[in-house]
C-alpha cells in the first residue's frame, strides 16, 4: 500500500474507529472536537475502573502527558496494557522537568508505543535518554530534526514523528519528509495534541503501517491547517476554521497536496 | 401554563438563575458558556467541602458523568442530596462501560432526579436495566426512541429526554416530540452536555413541569443549532455561532419556531 | 517608567516569558491561548512532584481556584513558595462559598501575592474579612469598587485589581482606572480567568512595578475585547475574534487606546 492520506482518510470515515484518548485538561475539548471532525470517534475516560474496557474495544489509544499527575499516569499504564489497538504517546514537556521525562521513559518501557509524536526537544530528550542509559553518544535538541526522528525511531524501536515547521516521521530506517502546515498552528495552544489525535486516528486505520500512517496523519492535519490560515484574522478564527478544515477535507484532492517525500 | 419556550426563556433572563454544574473536563467551558450565552448563570464546582453549599442554592443542578471518576461521582452524591433545585443527570456513556452503567444506575437510586438526558442507546440501557431487576420485558436501543423514552419514564419514574435527529421527551404517559436542530450538533463534541445544560436552566426557570420545560429547553436549543448552521462552514465555525444564536434567541418567535408536538 | 502598555507588551513579545498557571479545568485552554496569542508562553502544571521546579523558572506564577480541590491547592502553595517570578492570585468565587473565601485567605497568608485580581465582591470579601480579623470597619461589596482596591491593596499589602465595567487597581494608595473593554467580556464564561492571565504576563515582563502592569494587562485586554467586538455577532464569535485580537494587539496604537487614569 503507498502513502496515501486520502486513501486512509477514506477508510477511517468508513470505519469510524473508536479513538481512546487519555489526555490533557487544556485539549481534551481540542482533541475530541478534531478526531470528530476528522470523522473517528473520540472516547475520553481515565477512570481505572473502565480504561481497560474501553482500550480493548478501540482502534487506537492515544496518551498525552500536558497535565500529567500520578492517577493520570497509572491509567494510562492500566489502558495501555489492554490497549488492542495501536498505542500513541504524545510526550508534552519531556526534558521541560524531571517528572516528564521520568514519566513518558516509564511509559515507553512499559507499553508497546507504536508512534511518538512530539516536537525535536521532547523527542531528543527521550532518544537521547536511552543513547545514555546505552553509554553510547546522545542525540540532542540541536541536532537536525530528522536525525533526531530516526535515532528516536532506531533505539527507542518505534516511529517516531517529530513535529515542526517540517515534520520527520522515522522507524530508524525510512524518513518520511511532511512539508504542510501553516504558522498559525503555533499561535494556537494545542495542536501539537491535536495532530497526535489525528496521528492515533489515522493509525486506527491503516494499523499495519504506523509509519506511513503517522505521516500521513501530519499530512493531512497540516492540509487542513493550510485552508484554515486562508482565511484567519489570527489564531482564534484560525482555530475555529480547522475544525471546518478537517470536516471538509477532501480524499480525493488530499493526495496531490500533501507533501510527502523521503 | 402552555409549552412555550419563548415564556420561559424570558423567565430564565429575568431570574438569573444558578446552575450548578458538575460535569465532565471535555466539555466544562462549552456548557458554562452555553448557560451563559443562553441568560443563566453556571457555576462548576466539585469540591466536596463546597458541592452542599451550592447545590442548595442554585436553581437547579446538572450531573454529567463524562468522564467520571470517584471522587466526582462521590461529589455528585453530596451535591444531589443538598439540592433544593431539580436535578439534571446526562448518563454519557451508560452501555458503553460497565463503570458507567453501574455509576448511572446507582446515581439513579439514590438522588431524586427530575430529568434524564441522554441518546437512545444510554436511555435504554438504564430503562432496560431497570426492566431486567423487574424481571419485565427489557427494552433496546433497538427499540423506537419515543418507546424508549415512554418506558423510561415509567420505569425510572422521572422524566426521559432522548435525543436524537427528532428529540423525545416522556414522563411515562405523556410524550413530546420536538423536531428543531441541524445535523451540525452531531459533528461538535459536547453539544449533547450542552443539551443537558440548557435543560437544567429551563427547570430552574419552570421547576414545577419538568417535562414541558425539558421539551422547550431542546426546542430552544435546536432553533439555536438552525441559526448557528446557516452561515458556518463546518463544525468550527458552527460552534462558535452556537452561542452567538443562544446568545440572540429571540423569545417572541421562539413559540413559532419550535417544534414541538404530542 | 511611565504606565506604557505599549512599551510592556513589546518587553513582553521580545522575551517571550514562561507563565506557569495553576488554574481550573473550565479555563485552561482558554488561559493558555490567551497567553500565548498575547506573545508568552503557558505552561499547565499542577502535579506536586513538578510544581516547584516549574515555579523556580517560570517569569510569573498564576494561580486560580475557580474549580479548586484539595490536592489542587495543596499544588498552588508548594509552586507558590518555590516561585521566583511574581505571583498573581485569582480568588474565583470568594464569597460565594466559605471553603473558597477560606481557600483564598490562606493562599493570601501563606504566600507573596503581587496582584490579586478578581471582582469587586470577591476582593471586598477578601479585603473584608481581613478587616474583621482586625476589629475595624469592614469593607464590602457594596462599597465603590475604588474603595474596595484601595483599602485590599492596603489591608492585604499587595495590589489589587479589581474589575468590572470600569477597572481599579491599587497598591493601598495609588489607585490606577482603566476604561477599556465591552460588555460582551461579561457573557463569555473565562474572560476574567483570562485577564488574570495576562495579567500574569505583563507581570513577567515589568516584574519590578506590579501596580503598573496590572493596569497595563487590564487595559490591553480591554482594548483586545473592544477591538473583538467589532464584528462580533454575540459572544462565540467574539470569544474567536478575542484570540485574534490579542495576537493583532499593535504596542504602537496601545498607548494611545489605553484609557488608563490615576
Amino acid at each position: 500500500m503507498p502513502v496515501s492520506p486520502g486513501q486512509t482518510l477514506r477508510e477511517l470515515r468508513e470505519r469510524r474507529p473508536l479513538v481512546h484518548q487519555i489526555t490533557n485538561y487544556v485539549v481534551m475539548n481540542e482533541t475530541a472536537n478534531a478526531t470528530l471532525a476528522l470523522g473517528a470517534l473520540p472516547v475520553m475516560a481515565h477512570a481505572p475502573q473502565e480504561v481497560e474496557e474501553l482500550a480493548a474495544v478501540a482502534g487506537a489509544l492515544v496518551l498525552n502527558i500536558g497535565t500529567l499527575s500520578e492517577h493520570w499516569v497509572e491509567a494510562m499504564l492500566l489502558a495501555g496494557r489492554a490497549a488492542k489497538g495501536p498505542i500513541v504517546l504524545d510526550p508534552v514537556g519531556a526534558g521541560a522537568t524531571s517528572y516528564r521525562t521520568k514519566t513518558a521513559t516509564h511509559l515507553l518501557e512499559e507499553l508497546d508505543v507504536a508512534v511518538l509524536r512530539g516536537n525535536a526537544a521532547e523527542i531528543a530528550t527521550l532518544a537521547g535518554r536511552d543513547a545514555e542509559i546505552r553509554g553510547v553518544e546522545s542525540i540532542g535538541a540541536d541536532d537536525p530534526p530528522e536525525e533526531v526522528a530516526r535515532e528516536a525511531g532506531r533505539s527507542l524501536g518505534l516511529v517516531a514523528a517529530v513535529t515542526g515547521p517540517t515534520d520527520y516521521v522515522s522507524d530508524g530506517e525510512r524518513v518520511i519528509r511532511v512539508s504542510n502546515g501553516d504558522e498559525l498552528l503555533g499561535a494556537v495552544s494545542g495542536t501539537g495534541c491535536m495532530s497526535t489525535a489525528i496521528t492515533g486516528s489515522f493509525l486506527a486505520a491503516k494499523p499495519d503501517n504506523p509509519l506511513e500512517a503517522a505521516a500521513e496523519a501530519l499530512a493531512a492535519f497540516g492540509v487542513a491547517g493550510e485552508d484554515a490560515a486562508r482565511d484567519a484574522n489570527g489564531p482564534g478564527t484560525f482555530h475555529a476554521a480547522l475544525y471546518d478544515a478537517l470536516y471538509n477535507l477532501d480524499p480525493a484532492t488530499l493526495d496531490e497536496r500533501a507533501q510527502i517525500a523521503e
